[in-house]
């Protein structure tokens, strides 16, 4: 497997982290939850798109489930965000940048497995994607909020982006760690673009008159 | 397999993208969403029934994803409703009619589904029914709307007649191109006698005085 | 299988029943429903958490699926909701004692087949907990509330508990009815006293401030 060069495994901790961390202090924010609420919503983020993906490929039981470290670290950040959540307010840029990483991680990992198991490119691109987001659209479903990722912000995109470069290269034959940082290099750069000049996915036409 | 026939593979896939484009308008009325909220929950209403169905059935990965038919006519559905979308308002009486098509054959086919993998008649009239309004469902609940299915209209109710006398028929050996139309049928005819006369599903008692 | 035992398929097919009762009255009183979904949101919380547990653990289709009985108990749970649905308001104790029992015999034998199946203690307890607390998680995400689960109240936590316990024991040895029926007590316990002295999980520090 592809995905076993221990640089990608570990970017696929810190992105499990890290979602964990982000999803939760996010739930936070917007609902009033107890600590079974806040650890809940961390893990979904983290492990959610990874479980998606898993039931789209046939690959259960989920990764995510089987392996405790995927587990520890998803439940680890769920509970530092519930612990010192409010304090972490100052970390906002830190967090974004690892939120990145793990978008760019997740989007390449999902497009890799699925090629590893023989799905075509089409497929591997959409599963890339929903690894990426999938997480935080469950948690935003949970709390009631429409998922920011349907919305606004240039989030899918950069996702799509990375999985479809990593696709591409890996239907050239290349799909060695070099490969996948340069996909996940694509999708980090995008979001972070995004995020700095604030882009949007474009809107409906007429949407912008009617609201 | 029984749904091979051309006739009904044609009525399957016109049920896909009609349902992406009709869930697509539904929910780009009901929020304000980006291309890729649009598109993925066209994506989500046409393909979002099978994939619960094949979960039910084990029989992953989905019919939806591994086909790429399915996943471009979904998300060739999302996109017209994208970019046309105001425009389409005129043609509501035809993508009513599309809808019910799609609503009838998708239970049908799910009932079929399920008993040419060896279930039993009870699990393919359920599976009939989830593969008709699952992908709906999801749709309404992402956007954070009770599915308009559990709360009025006659919507699930054709679905489960249209599923009950396909499995039925096939439990008595007719599962050809005929029976599959006849029970097709059975489902169109109440959801477009609902949608004429406004037709609702019971209320529960006492239930009316309260609202 | 451990999970055979007369006395324990009996609770669970009581829990069945009641979780479906419950959840279906739960959802009638906050929401405007019609038959179609009262009975679909019982048998939501009725099979919910049964089925996400069989799709972690790859033991699909689920067992709440295939079985009829299963299909029957939660259906009917949720049809006696929507008949007799208000005269229902003097039962609440004795509902409530009911939904105890379910939690706590759905977290055990959730537990318990992941041990049966060969899955390690970690993960027998998320899913222990996941089949007790799926379902009414699952209903309230379609009615738009914000699941209790996630919020107030001693619900996950005895399930946690209980799970806990009856992954400890098995792994030691003990998986009969009598260890079965002992961490189910000790669910049962914690979550009537959680009822009883209004008990719930702590909150994020700072948060009680904000609301």
């Amino acid at each position: 497997m592809s995905t076993e060069t221990p640089l990608l495994l570990v970017l696929d901790l810190v992105g499990t982290f890290t979602f964990a961390l982000n999803g939760a202090l996010t739930a936070l924010r917007a609902e009033r939850l107890d600590i079974v609420g806040v650890v809940t919503l961390g893990m979904f983020t983290g492990l959610g798109g990874g479980t998606i993906r898993d039931v789209l490929l046939d690959a259960l039981p989920p990764a995510t489930f089987v392996d405790w470290h995927y587990l520890a670290l998803a439940a680890a950040g769920g509970l530092v965000a519930f612990v010192v959540g409010a304090r972490l307010d100052r970390l906002n840029l830190a967090i974004t940048v690892f939120d990145a990483v793990g978008l760019s991680v997740f989007a390449v990992l999902g497009a890799y497995k699925a090629l590893d198991l023989g799905f075509g490119v089409v497929q591997a691109v959409i599963v890339g994607t929903i690894t990426a987001v999938g997480g935080g659209t469950i948690r935003d479903v949970m709390i009631g909020r429409i998922p920011v990722v349907l919305r606004s912000e240039l989030y899918a995109i950069p996702a799509l982006m990375g999985a479809g470069c990593a696709a591409a290269l890996y239907s050239f034959g290349y799909h060695g760690t070099l490969a996948a940082l340069g996909a996940a290099a694509v999708c980090f750069v995008i979001r972070m673009v995004g995020v700095r000049f604030d882009l949007h996915a474009p809107q409906p036409p007429g949407q912008r008159d009617r609201a």
